[in-house]
């Protein structure tokens, strides 16, 4: 299972970083701010159902950070989720720049659906409002990952109020910086954009890891202790 | 389980107004009218499978005031409830204000999402319409919530119906007030928005109430009655 | 519980008059046709959830035609349902109205979210395609309604596609018809709207029932008979 | 059951080249690029909960086809159900055209909601990239399907998923090629719009196909054979 799991987060993060990253790279104009963020939460949403039951579908460095605070999964499985994130983001991210260079005229160099600060910000947010910004950003992903797959919740509504909380962090998120909260969605599409895309991509990495720890932490105090359910469960339990 | 409840209603009431009042105050003109109703009832119907197993994610003092009057809850939780609401709609808010404030040209005063009739109105909706359509907004929302966890229906259909119908009645509500439903939304933002914004809150505390109330009336004449679903039950059915 | 599903049906479509109608009336130029479209299937969707164990929550004269065809309900039970959603749609939409007076400069003669064909119809549509329309656009209601709540489908799933259905019917016939698919619904606008409203509104009384009926015949076709879920079913299944 | 199944493969295809391509043909303007991505996803997903249990509503041959790639139908169904839906799409577009010519001044030739590249297409794709995204268009929604109709996903949780990721197959791809994925889709109105629209219709049957098959192998890489979930057993849990 653990083979099959760590192919999940592979091809579950390249999927993630080619639709949702390449709505916005290929059909900004046509679809719009809400356009991208409903395909960010719907292409989580989709996966979450597919993959969820393999892997648990974290497909995010944050999401697997706090799911390991958490003591859901342990740091050998983190690790490999982590190279597999952010290894499937890349090629994700390799995918969606060879379908661009067929449209004519589509310009790559610069934003690629990367993320910023400054004036690589739709509204010139600050280096500390971008930091704060993916960090509550984030925290709520990460909150609401580990809450709908704690046993308290009903299983099988995971994936839906998941995937619904990355299309409103996209709402509140794509103005101030295009919205990270993934780490491995943000390194991918920074590498073909190149230039100040690369020297901001730290924030990106730093402020959503901080974001899923500050979730896993706060999770104590709302959801009860030693009834976790981990991803062995939730596969049984399909 | 009473304080995990507890910090549940001030941590869901925090997230509530931070997310959703804050995709109408960084990016209004980015999602528009629909990208701001959507925030409201995606953020509502990922809290509510999130928290709804701890506290019944009410993250409103009119859910809290309906659920009273269907004797779902007794006094002492209410009012801890509403202590926490408003606690958190404050908090909430002062995030944001934070955020916005590394926002370059950012206005925060007057408008800062807050809640508003007459001039303060986009379509300058008179103060008895105003209470009015507060009145019926906040009654399809209570209605909902009481309904949908009553019982009769289908254990885990309760977020995606809740979370729907605040979507629904934001696309309603918002060029009309700006869409309270909520006492506690509406506290925090004025606060920070001051002026007008303080001197017309409480039509948005008293007509949300109201609405409340006349939910859990009209309740009783869909449902019957003796055999509401409690908190308690729905966590143990979790 | 036959009172309660009377009440239930006369209380849905108020509500969705006065919320998915209202959308249209008092946000048309703030959410667009899209945004009305989602109006409509929200609406109906929160309140599947909410009123289906207890009326089965036609709220939907062709509705509860198709399910007297399929033999779901008795007639007596149809007639009832038939006067309270009628009844329902006209004080929803008095109830619209007296809002709307609230608005300064809102006019309410004429359009008020009713429907029409030939030069009150957006594209223009002649009266056989408004026909044409209406019976295809109620089809997939009605069809989707019976199939979903059928014995064969898991049980929870209806309120989700049907509202969703709905959703869809109104993108593709709010430029032509302004989307009926339900007498009731066309019945309450009209006599606010007067004039031609009035004077096209058979058509909107007609098409959805022609409609309602073609799609409990081919739910024959599709769906093994003597397996029904009756709303009795529903109630005791929940 | 297999007539039946082959009825509802027949009726969801046209009822989908009807409702969604309609979508585009007839309302285009009003609902923009996000409407119409909304519509394919929410027709999909109505018509998966309403058919699903009768024949998987698979309503697309590329699904078809993964679906026996992976072993989950035989060769003889899949020949039936390949020709009910290339025949229900194609009355589905008969059907639509016969409506959109009630409407004054519709231009039915040249477009009527086919696919394209080149010049036909809105970013004006060339050739080989029309054919790379409609195969990683195409995987995504038949990857899908498979693993969520898989007997290690929660039964009910498959229409959600699968609609919603058409919806954001159709938020990528509108700008590039229209979005085919379905060979039945593309067909239909393709005859009606003559020209070129027939012209480039083989990479709209042939792209499709290979995702699909694309799907169905790397589907066996992460989700564990010998427990797949049949269509008959889908029926027998509802």
């Amino acid at each position: 299972m653990q083979t099959r799991a760590v192919i999940s987060e592979f091809l579950g993060t390249l999927l993630l970083v080619f639709f949702a990253v390449g709505s916005a790279v290929l059909g900004a104009q046509f679809i719009g701010t809400l356009g991208i963020a409903l395909a960010f939460g719907f292409t989580l949403l989709a996966l979450a159902y597919a993959l969820g039951p393999i892997s648990g579908c974290h497909i995010n460095p944050a999401v697997t950070l706090g799911m390991l605070c958490a003591r859901r999964i342990d740091v050998a499985t983190a690790v490999r989720y982590w190279i597999a994130q952010f290894v499937g983001g890349i090629v994700g991210a390799a995918l969606l720049f060879l379908l661009a260079k067929q449209v004519p005229g589509l310009q790559t160099k610069g934003a690629f659906g990367s993320n910023g600060y400054g004036d690589r910000s739709d509204v010139h947010i600050n280096m500390g409002g971008a930091f704060l910004a993916e960090v509550v950003l984030t925290f709520l992903l990460v909150f609401v990952v580990l809450a709908v797959t704690h046993r308290v919740a009903v299983v099988g509504f995971d994936g839906l109020p998941i995937g619904i909380a990355l299309a409103v962090i996209h709402l509140v998120g794509i103005p101030l910086t295009g919205t990270s909260v993934n780490p491995a969605r943000s390194l991918g599409p920074a590498i073909f954009a190149g230039g100040d895309a690369l020297s901001q991509l730290w924030l990106f990495i730093v402020a959503p890891l901080v974001g899923g720890v500050i979730a896993a932490l706060v999770h104590q105090l709302t959801h009860p202790k030693g009834e976790e359910r981990t991803i062995a469960d939730e596969a049984s339990a399909a």
